[in-house]
């Protein structure tokens, strides 16, 4: 199996501007070894990031150049498996970041809120902050980002966009596949920022952050229109949408989702009514420089005219 | 069991200058008859909202006079039954209203979207679009609104805000208690708008709308400080913030929470990070006058002191 | 002239619920006397309003009933003039209030800031703060509230709406006219909350509040379509919108705005179009629980068919 | 005087990664020959921009290396003078773009707009378009588009930002200076996207675009600390704000502008109630990936301390 690790020469843009790290043939399975969002620096709580020079957030293994993969393609990734690398997480509370207080974006007077890390105990399939070791919880690992580049953009690993990217969606994980748009030649994938858990929103800017290894497979899909990222699992079709104000994320996530619906052979109006009643939506993060939200729509649900052909 | 039922006369604001429909004392369990959110006036795909002249949406039932409420009490609602008494439910795509539109609040020059029914037929446990036959769904019936009145504001009945009011949070179903801030004497209590289904958002704006028959029994908690509606479940404690743009509220039900731990002996900045790995969050509604967000944590989770003795 | 005050007797709420205050003839000149935002409860740098218990803020003048005003007719106010009738206006930074921190909608953990009082002496003109003496600025009274009643809702007089209420324009002044949607027979219209002097935004919460004397004429047109309130200015055309988030008080501003054109013979394309050149753009206020934005155009500019009568 | 023209070989984003156009010294006038945000290829009504591939929105001339500039520094950039270079200027409206109908950020489902152009004819300081002769309005022309490269980002040309970007602000004109941070060596300077006139807010999405040719001066000032950029006018200091909501520009443009204010010995609290009272806000535009709003101060309330030494 192909391993992909680039120890300290991490990629801190989604972008084309990079060198290529490896290049992988669909249907090859590979692992790629990804840093932890502080790029490994902190170690203890008592390691400040408020102090630390860290070169970026989000350090991103790739790019992958993809064989195959060309301007208008749908990239498939499959991840097979997610292993966190490390029996410990960081988060942190950090000053003018954020979901509930003011940010660089949401500019305020107050003053902000002090630094301070939380370091996390993996204990097999289970982590704990000491002085909450009752309230131990179960790991649910998955790629905090996964992006394809941009035509000519080179955008921070601080930010979800429409090729992916910082999403912090927890469905990004073992068994289930994401479908990203393809805008060059190879594709460009990274992925980096795996979280051990982390709950919806990531609240206060700052997971379960664990580096880890990915196993993962790609598929080059010709027919597949992707205009923002989509999630498959085996029971749900989802799609996110990245932007402020949220509403607007989630009304990207939905519209996405009925363009999935209507290549299942469904009405637009109708799919917009169907997930009215039945359709489900959570929230990625509130906290970056997009909000990300997920529309989904239960398989159970989904088809639209019984016994039609169709990929999925 | 006292049975509330005020056929045709029916308030379309939350406020403290109807007249009051009932008076319940704590602790006894009473029945409440809902209308639907047509005023029961559209029975057939053909009867198009647009051209109906109903005397306004979401009747309630109420104001219900609670005694020994006063202002800055909590008021606790125990859900214990909600039935639905029609074989049928009505949904629709409304013109200039919905979240996939323009509307009167995100005022747009594109020509709206065409006014259309969805009957649904209720069998059993299930309802179905005809043209879906195959894809029924299960029905969770729920009160789309419910509200204490306000000091001295009323409310439309499509508002929610601070004292509960149109939230369309799934979460208000039978087992679970809601928990409302008490501005005036008696709380003046509402209830409607009963959902047979609903998915996250009430996309397009209207659910599975039925009439219903709802058994609710009521506390009065003088130490609860309750600054925006709370719910708890078996399994979860949350709070729902309802404002825009919809990270404001998810602003204010996070920090709903948070206050809510704090009275449960967590330290703010604890509950904040402990959200962070696992919260979760829900959407109420995307389409009303304010949106409406559930923050929530699974009572495993919620633990702070273990041993402590507390309420909940 | 006909005199309307009401001390200690001011309604909170922009209702139909409120006892008449006064009836007015439209084509009477009359004079309203209204109460500072503080309820003249402030009247030195050393009275707190978080240590002051004030029966609510911006009292409100009014209900005025106007003879002959029926709902859906539109009720012109001509503003005639403003008198300040206090030597002196106060002003104040607030906790969880104002437009650059975290407040009660916009919910955050940081520390509030701190209640601070500022005296401004008012002399001749122009007022100042003792501190900057130097940097006295002009006078340009306004009313910060200016409303009809809603046709069920008893709407808080921090919320600018449909009806008009807390919008904090400073076009409300005197030469000018504001257009007001009427719902209920009289139309019930309310005004208050005078500023003697507001920078655009209202930035920190509280302009340089006074109390005044307001010499008004009321006018009732049966043909003027007002879905919003709507100014006009001896140079300008103009609508406000009021919302969250601030886009949607633009967009709606810009939509009343150019139905207004459509009303004096602007096709809807046009007129989009033309103001995306010329129109102008200001904000009311940043900090109540709408926003308030205004959508202008220069009359110069808003003949779209020259010689063509119409009333403006 | 150096002449910058670069013919068909535009960036269409504002990065370190494009070979530098031009190395300019501070103090040297230049000037810039700029194409319109067609690319010029829209000469007629019938050009619709939906039928022609065009390489990409709002070409850059540029970048153009500043010796001496490095991280960390501020770029001034003195407008002299702006030529508009040819006798016509395109406007159009878009389908799923601009300010009143759904777009790529705000999904709707309704049908979009149709696309149409509109060629304005320039007639000595004037515009006109022939269905409105009688209207003709004054040129105001601007650089829509002005900024420094990013550290690591490239950002696309339809994006306002830190560095700038596509403020579309109408202050950004001749005899005013514009401040930019600077992030990589050189700073990499671009500009284009220039408006004869615009209104406030850009709001179709289109002004009356046109090619030109700025004058332009720079100065490298080593001792102010830029966060978002800043404009001086013989009578104003200002700041921009890009970001969505609407709000959150505001907060960062009026945060920034307190922040300049305290480099001119300005105490915090000070000028927050201060700029409450006179301060002043403009939309730059409210229609593309970040609203830019321009919070603005009067230089007579500027001088917090009479007499002290300051640079401005």
């Amino acid at each position: 199996m192909q391993s992909i690790r680039q120890d300290g020469n991490y990629s801190f843009v989604f972008s084309r501007y990079a060198p290529i790290a490896a290049t992988v043939r669909p249907g090859e399975t590979i692992e790629m070894y990804t840093e932890d969002a502080f790029c490994g620096m902190i170690k203890e709580e008592t390691d400040l990031p408020s102090k630390i020079e860290r070169p970026g957030p989000n350090p991103q293994t790739g790019p992958v150049y993809i064989s195959g993969a060309m301007p208008g393609d749908t990239l498939a990734v499959h991840i097979r498996a997610i292993s966190i690398t490390r029996d410990f997480g960081i988060s942190q509370i950090s000053p003018d970041f954020g979901g509930l207080q003011g940010t660089h974006f949401t500019a305020m007077l107050n003053a902000p809120l002090e630094n301070r890390v939380f370091k996390y105990i993996i204990d097999g399939d289970r982590a704990y902050h000491p002085i909450h070791r009752h309230l131990a919880f179960e790991l649910a690992p998955f790629m905090g980002t996964i992006a394809t580049a941009p035509k000519l953009e080179a955008v921070s690993t601080m930010t979800p966009f429409e090729h992916g990217g910082n999403m912090d969606v927890p469905d990004i994980k073992p068994g289930n596949t994401v479908y990203l748009p393809v805008a060059v030649e190879g594709a460009y994938f990274f992925t980096g920022d795996c979280h051990a858990r982390q709950g919806d929103g990531e609240l206060c800017g700052t997971a379960v952050e664990v580096p880890c290894k990915a196993e993962l497979e790609f598929e080059i899909i010709k027919t597949m229109k992707t205009a923002w990222p989509r999630i498959e699992s085996p029971t749900h079709f989802m799609a996110v949408g990245s932007a402020r104000p949220m509403e607007d994320a989630a009304r990207i996530a939905w519209c996405e989702l009925i363009a999935w619906m209507g290549e299942m052979g469904w009405d637009k109006m109708h799919a917009y009514q169907m997930l009215t009643q039945v359709g489900e939506m959570s929230l990625g993060n509130m906290v970056d420089t997009n909000y990300s939200m997920v529309a989904k729509i239960d398989k159970r649900y989904a088809n639209a005219i019984p016994g039609a052909s169709r990929r999925f």
